[in-house]
């Protein structure tokens, strides 16, 4: 308890509803659980010690993002961690200081001269190699030629292997997910089994993203899966499949500072800035503008009005229906349901906890950021 | 002296450029100096005391956008501010506070419930009525019928009528951005006429962005003049005639994390959050994608390569002729210029202050973020 009330927060501040993190952990938990392998929550999105108490009780396994990211939860007594974005040589000397701690922080490549440096490096290391299973950004593909040299590179050092369905964003019903998903084994699967064949002995078999860990229909050769934004949720992710708009627990508290009622508007202080400039609905079955504004509360208010334009620190909220402006005075409070929790949340030093629709704050959890 | 190298820093790091922030500095203080009227910094884009001693020297006037950035500038000696967004009036007793304390904050209004608010507030306050010159964002029209009232209801606390042209940053020549200075002008010094024929006194006459700062050919009837991004310059700003590229400020040390030959491009470790999602330039004369990607020196290098796709942490660097893959090996570093100076500083703790292309970081200077 902070003593705290919501009503006396300024805005505008990021908001985390316990109840909804905790449905959403408990919802993909158990959708990894019944394949039987383990889930690594990848900590990108909520950057803080005390969700990932709660997505990975027992200290771990993780995902980080950033090297602020693995000092912070190693220092939280989160051991086991895979940094999962592609390592510069110049960052390992980092990570060999992390590990010679009593971390075991393993990095991923996909290149070959990176891969020689993790071999010479003096200090402890392990790698992964990144395995490209259809989005195109990182990894090589799980036939390319160079898989066998990347492996020999590492030697020992040689992790697994890794991978990311990013193109899962796009796949807007079970369906669709579950395909992307079988790409994503599939490939993995392949690339873990061509290393096998030439000696390796690949303990690793590393996959996911929140829409392919909710609907992979079979994980079959898989040993973990990583996952982050499901634990907020977000209008991308409810249009994905990944729980329900109602399930959303991140959401940014802002003030009415101006009200356009000859065009149906009222201007907030959360802009750019507060909510981010992340445009993720705009490729969706539903375009959100920059968030979905709803009550004080947290329960639908205003119809489906939307933040259709954000500048530094004003967004403008517009509405297809009347708004009904008895109801919002300048100074009258609502929140936004980001278009992409990772973005938004960034944007904020710390999260303001509550519980459902009650009036208080019921703890204040920082974040990690910057790197 | 910070003793560090620029080549020593992780990434990826925010760099401001000492030489080319003296440059824009001098620039448009020289543009607004000929007309014989004050200069009012606004420090949304800087949020850095250091950055404020250059630009405003002396302790002010100066303009922010959060109370944050107002205690953080008055505990540094600015006291005389405008906080130009629109108040909330849960938020007068904080301004009232720092008022007591020795600060001079006006805040600004267009709505009479908050006007009425700000005049019955126990402390001290003052506020500008905000004028809508043409943007449609915040304010009353020049010529709007409620005007009389807003300044009645603010009666002695009334300090004059505030305005920003936001609308200038669609003006891609000189004569557009000129012609929106000139709207600007009018209606505010519309505005202060209408309220001087009721009897009021309408000391301040406040106006500005960039554009129309570095444009306007007279202002006449003005006493000051904000604008805050050319401090550093952006992709967008140098099109809209604010600098030129050469004068871009800021940058983002970014690392290459992964090569992708086959189809001419690079990963490099700054993605959406150490650039931003902002695309301003979308609606430009030319389109820069997420930023423009130069040499570690800051010296253009890679033709007009830029970043065409963001993740989180990743940022997909393509251009229309072919790489020098030679010279961008995993491990290599490059700047990127931002579109949007304001959004891409935000992303980043503090500015790594460097000297042109000298391999020294010369200082490292905080900036006061969130809220």
């Amino acid at each position: 308890m902070t003593g705290l009330r919501l009503r006396d927060l300024p805005t505008p501040a990021l908001l985390l509803d316990r109840a909804a993190l905790l449905r959403n952990l408990a919802r993909l938990r158990e959708a990894v659980r019944r394949h039987g392998v383990a889930l690594r929550p990848h900590l990108k999105t909520a950057k803080s010690v005390e969700v990932a108490h709660l997505a990975a009780p027992g200290g771990g396994p993780i995902t980080v993002s950033t090297l602020a990211e693995a000092h912070h939860f190693l220092a939280a007594g989160f051991r086991d961690q895979i940094y999962a974005v592609g390592i510069a040589p110049q960052k390992l000397d980092a990570v060999a200081a992390l590990n010679a701690r009593g971390a075991a922080v393993k990095v991923i490549t996909d290149d070959l001269e990176v891969a020689r440096a993790i071999a010479a490096h003096p200090g402890p290391l392990a790698a992964l190699i990144e395995i490209d299973v259809g989005e195109g950004r990182g990894g090589v593909r799980p036939d390319d030629e160079r898989l066998p040299a990347l492996a020999a590179a590492l030697g020992a050092r040689l992790a697994g292997v890794l991978g990311h369905a990013g193109h899962s964003y796009a796949a807007f019903d079970a369906e669709a997910a579950a395909a992307v998903a079988e790409t994503e084994r599939a490939g993995l699967v392949r690339a873990a089994e061509r290393l096998r064949a030439l000696g390796h002995a690949v303990p690793v078999v590393s996959l996911g993203s929140s829409p392919t860990a909710q609907h992979a229909r079979s994980l079959k050769g898989v040993t973990e899966v990583r996952a982050g934004v499901y634990m907020f949720g977000d209008l991308l992710q409810a249009q994905l499949g990944v729980g329900s708009v109602a399930d959303i627990a991140l959401s940014v508290l802002a003030s009415v500072i101006g009200r356009r009622p000859e065009r149906n508007a009222v201007l907030i202080d959360a802009g750019a800035l507060a909510l981010s400039t992340d445009r993720s609905t705009a490729a969706a079955l539903k375009d959100f503008g920059y968030g979905l504004v709803v009550g004080e509360d947290g329960a639908p208010a205003f119809g489906e009005a939307i933040v259709t334009r954000v500048w530094q620190e004003h967004g403008l909220v517009e509405a297809a229906a009347p708004l009904p402006f008895d109801r919002l005075p300048v100074g009258a409070r609502v929140r936004v349901l980001p278009n992409h929790a990772c973005l938004t949340a960034a944007a904020h030093a710390q999260y303001h906890v509550v519980d459902g629709a009650e009036d208080r704050v019921v703890a204040v959890w920082p974040r990690v950021n910057f790197w």
